[in-house]
């Protein structure tokens, strides 16, 4: 097949420019940049021509924390393959990095196997892999050693929910050592699990049930503490550190400290704890639970520490935890006991659109924009130039992006396949029009061109992220 | 004119990225990037081909902080802009920045003139100028805003040279306060001259007269202390501050605070810090001379925090303070007193390849290197991306880079227009082969293939380097 | 004279101790001390005995920072050395050192003895005096040497008021550098004067002419950022340092970043920064200029920080920096112009009782408030164990206070000699029933038995504070 | 009985003063004090006096960190209460608080039982009990609050030890709110004890058998990190803590941080920490096992930053960790395997002396040395004035102390029941002469007069230190 496709016309955006360019695409990757109106802009000759003027040419998103059909407490989130890349397309993602999970007392392999036969077909775009190591012994040691070398790289442990993902700190020290060697990349959740559970105890022995009590229970402090403990132990073991879903702005102060003192520590926050609050959690009507993850929401102050540490580099990826479970069903299960709501919010829609609304609102820069929700992500875990970026060689994963249309979210009009919207009624400008993927249209001027089995399982390269 | 260039099968490397892409230049511009052996890249005609194969392909050096000509202590820097700038394409860089100087009582407009006359019909590569204001007042403010506007967008004052450059505490708020409206960038000379001559002074008193003790009362503490006093200044001021020649691991202290803080504070050093120390200055012989500069050299372990510095992302941008002079003639008027000797060293050859010998050495990488010397610098002083980068639209500044390639740097072989080098003998891995400036030829497989002239003066927008 | 004196039944509260303990008295001195009670106890013997029974004994106040008759502004303080030391007497103050001023172009000596001329003979407590340096040179230095030699052991100099007490910093370094000689202790008022006349003018040019601009235009930052260079150019210098009136929470900051580096820098505060706040420099017709003083009051927030700053020993001193101008016809001179408003406010009566309020609110313990307020201002300033306890030895200087009676602070009633009360109207609990001066009363169950001339010159040794 | 004591002509130093005064005592307690020389000195009738011309009179140390007869490693610490507070009396100390210990699985009181039956009729000194809390569960929580009424105020646990002594983060949580209510004190041993296992396993595994390799595995980061966390923790619940033998200079860091930011957290160091270091580790013929002890010796450079911050009070107590274990039969025990040494140092004899040189050394003041040694201790531990310093009404706990005495430590001539000293050779200046304990010799001019049984059991009430 030699499908040419030519972009004409639009601002080219990256992590690190900004230019009026056309862009050519042959076979799925983008073939040449010319500065449109050129001659040599004039001489790319395609089948299919884009106008983009006006418009947004960027990289099409990279969300490296997805858990579809993630079995938790009981039930499983509620978006599959199909149905979650469907949506991440149509909010302009092309690339997930969703999570395999190895039980207790099973293989790394098993949980892969298990994974892959969930998205294989399945997927609208292109994903990959992490592994959540549950259970560190000299077998599963070994296998990361092999998962390095066929592409999942990155390896997730828990600080928090003790007797079921949590690992120990001997636990801990002994995966990052593993990595330093493999060159695998250790993904922490850092809470005090451990303190945490002692703490939901007593609250709901003092009848303290709601949801609201979720993020009261799950305190910052223990959040900063285990981000600082994480830290050394990682320090001890010479291994780099990705802390998932840092929430709480003392976390970013540990992570600032970490990077001032030149330590390869990372950090990624998500949308909704840089949009939502405490306050959500303590809707009425128990309306609090579908706000319920971990780390939780926390008060309005923390989100200007957040943006901060984005803008200064101490926070470098925005990836979206995207983890729904449906109101009706799922969320309830926790009724008169908030540590029984499932954890998670759905989001891989909404992400790249919430980010553009930052550049509106001035809290980052476009490149910036760019920069933390493709670039860094695919760098981080080994997919750059692949994914991420609009340059000669790389996949023609791109979004063209019409930056002053206006849009409303809203369960009634998200692809998601959960029952309502964190962000229900919420106003943003900027939107998705087209989206390639690997040249070809998923979505196409606002309708659905993709298909299920398009995207294909992406293996991925070591941390390219590295001091 | 319509001469095309191609440069086919290096490996481009730009501040974000690492392709293997043929480039096409058209009238000084780069036209188009594709990705080497595709048809979009085999369809590139052009009178010159330029064959990288095995080379890197990267954007021509930008070195903002040059001093050609400068008058300093009673002589003259010994590099005329005409020797300078050829020295600088030698050396892979293909714009400099160098500083217009206001005399004590004259206007700004006067020592723009005046530099301007120097430079004009004399460079070899591209160059701008920012603004030394030595006497802040009424008029001097309203010329900043017409400077700006002009594209003199940046303005260096001095906390030291009492009596010369300085500027008191109120003159550094009044011209930050201007910048803060006009969008001027204030490049502050960092260091507590006033605290510094009593120490001169007594140092002299007690007999002190040799080279080594100009870096024992240039204290650290005292440019640390000026570093964090200019900051302050500037946070009141509600305006960016970009320091220059940052020496001392404690001012690198300072500066990473800020940013934490998320101020819009930056940091510049050199490449005499990064690989020079304070056993230079204690040569005998009164060769000490010859490593004489302000900030001066520190003791050999503040290198590797400035390493880190650039590493994390607390220092920025990475220029020479290039500023000769001879040994004969110049350096020994402070025989016998140290503070009679001409302040600078030369370096505006040597940039581009000890930095990528630090990535050789392991302190940064490929990219970083691309960034802090061609990229940020770009940016910061607002000609982005017309220079800094290889990107459609761009400027044809293009240096081709063998990585390879050995060589010895000596005053012997240099082309700087001074007697000795203050990297005599040093052996370093990688060597410019063929150098562009705007498309034009300048250095040709390592001979000089340009001309006086050929450089132009270059307008700067305001800084695009804030968060 | 063989005066005796027996205090019975109290609770004798020191910086370390809280003991049920009988004190003899002789010869002006303490004698001896009892457990109340015990058979040593019964075997004091004196002429008079003073029940002290439900009581607090503690040692005189030591307020080191006063300013009586000062000349300022073209007006002068309007308390004497004799309504003064009355005033400081009724608070439970037994010892002041105040400040003699230099002048420029004078010796500190002149100074000196004009300022031994205004005290001598009409002071009711021991006075000291501080040395306000304000033209550093040659002369001046050496005259620093003898001055410690006479017990004139510290020396006051001003970042801010150019042009009157300003000292610029390479004059702060040579003071400091003998200093660190001759064992004289530099005070340092630490506001970056220089900056903050460039926002005065400004301020008065856009019309803002009412006290509350004080406030504004004196900002915190610069407090910050003088008191962060004294301490660098004290480490310079290797000499202590002790930073007066401490206000703004970011200086506090500072003083504690240098302590834990463990440098020799210290802090006082002032009731008015740990009671008052903006919101009384705001306060309407021109009553805001009572509370004008510099450094100036800050807004509310800033009082736990010095709080804090006082229980973890950042801050270890609370004086008053005691300076009253009456309301009608000296603060008036700044009506249409906060900067001609004369600078201080009357406090010398009011602070053991503020600070024994600070104990009933939970601020400090008791112990800490005799510590603050007493015992290290006697130390800091070599007066201890003379001054600032209660101890065999010590000079007789003792207040019997009852700690539930309940007063209200008012012009009407106090006994300065000042037309308002910074805190008109604050019901404080605690009060000084009697007081001693050297085994002499002062005040006597709440009537002044003292006479001017009872207090004599102290001189002082070098600091007994330091690590 | 009415046994009447006078000591004339010494320097009594304590935290707060030096006086030159005369004690006397009535009844085991000091009655007075008196200036020497005066009148009511004279007065002083007793049958006996001490002369202690030239000498110092200090109160009697408190060593609040001592482990007698305590089980470890399958083997006890060979001081029996009898023999180490005799020893503990030779060195001038007149109280400590030794550890009970909660076995897994048995009560609070069983222990302390236990302990009282070890203790009772044995000591020549008084002593108290802290617990250590192996076991947290409802009951033990609930023993907590009872042991606090009646005297036992202080629990010690173990983040490391896992299987012996270990607590998990939830048992300490839990033990902290505790002691936020009932007013105990968290004492802590912070050590990531389940990282460094793993880390102990491979060593050994590597071979690494030495008792160097006790220090490497320890490693300093790994007591930062658990300092760290167990701060954390105390300020989730609320609660003051106290940690135990810090050693490493990123732990005094975090205590200083914790601090800055007004936390009630105290820190312990102990003489082998500050005179003792890995060198000692490393020599050979086994001999290094001598020091092995957890928190393990550290480098060299760690010293520097005790000392200061013992001068900041970041640190606010030495004690000893005393717990020795005989070379031979005992240390042995580890040969071919580190990790079976057991952990334990002598040093109740010898920590008064140390400290003493340490003022000779200019580390710290006299005043310090009795601060850190004797009231700080007291007061932390709820039993001052009672012991701790030299007051009306406190116990007559009072050494006589040649300041110029010269003396040589050495197994030879020591008193503690163990075959080696760990400063075998240390040249000191300073020498107890005389011991009192509750106004009984038991050192009378360096020969013992005390008794077995004469010390008694010294409940304590809660800590007298917080903020």
């Amino acid at each position: 097949m030699s499908s040419r496709t030519v972009i004409r016309g639009g601002l080219v955006i990256t992590a690190s420019d900004e230019i009026h360019a056309d862009v050519l695409i042959e076979d799925g990757r983008v073939a040449a940049l010319a500065a449109s109106g050129t001659p040599a802009a004039e001489a790319f000759a395609a089948e299919r021509t884009i106008d983009a003027t006006g418009k947004y040419v960027i990289p099409g998103g990279v969300d490296v924390h997805t858990h579809m059909e993630l079995p938790f407490g009981g039930t499983f989130a509620s978006d599959t393959f199909e149905t979650g890349t469907r949506a991440a397309a149509w909010g302009g993602t092309t690339t997930i990095v969703d999570f395999a999970v190895q039980s207790v007392g099973h293989s790394l392999r098993e949980g892969l196997d298990a994974w892959h036969a969930k998205a294989e077909g399945n997927c609208a775009i292109d994903y990959g892999f992490h592994m959540i190591v549950s259970d560190v012994n000299q077998e599963t040691l070994k296998e990361m050693d092999l998962l390095v070398e066929e592409g999942v790289t990155s390896f997730k442990q828990f600080m928090a929910y003790p007797g079921v993902f949590y690992s120990d700190d001997g636990q801990i020290l002994r995966a990052m050592q593993r990595s330093a060697e493999n060159g695998g990349l250790i993904m922490m959740h850092a809470e005090n699990g451990i303190a945490i559970d002692v703490l939901v105890e007593q609250a709901l022995a003092r009848g303290e049930t709601d949801p609201r009590y979720h993020g009261e229970v799950r305190k910052a402090l223990l959040e900063a503490e285990a981000t600082h403990r994480a830290i050394k132990l990682a320090q001890v073991a010479g291994a780099p550190l990705y802390v998932v879903h840092v929430s709480a702005m003392e976390a970013v102060a540990e992570l600032a400290r970490a990077r001032d003192e030149g330590l390869n520590v990372f950090g990624e926050t998500c949308p909704q704890y840089l949009f939502l609050s405490t306050d959500n959690l303590a809707e009425p009507d128990f309306e609090g639970s579908k706000y319920v993850c971990s780390t939780p929401l926390r008060p309005k102050e923390h989100q200007a520490k957040l943006w901060q540490g984005l803008r200064t580099n101490d926070l470098q990826v925005v990836s979206t935890d995207h983890c729904p479970f449906c109101f009706v069903g799922q969320k309830e299960l926790g009724r008169g006991d908030f540590s029984k709501i499932p954890n998670g919010l759905p989001g891989v829609e909404n992400r790249m659109d919430l980010l553009h609304q930052a550049v509106v609102d001035g809290h980052i820069s476009r490149r910036r924009w760019i920069e933390i929700a493709c670039a860094t992500p695919a760098r981080m875990f080994g997919m750059y130039p692949k994914k991420g970026t609009i340059a000669p060689g790389a996949d023609a994963d791109i979004v063209i992006y019409d930056p002053n249309a206006e849009q409303v979210m809203s369960a009634e009009t998200h692809h998601m396949n959960v029952d309502y919207s964190a962000y229900e009624g919420k106003r943003t400008t900027g939107r998705v029009e087209t989206v390639l993927s690997r040249g070809e249209p998923v979505i196409t001027e606002r309708e659905y061109t993709g298909r299920a089995g398009h995207g294909v399982y992406t293996p991925r390269s070591t941390c390219q992220y590295l001091n």
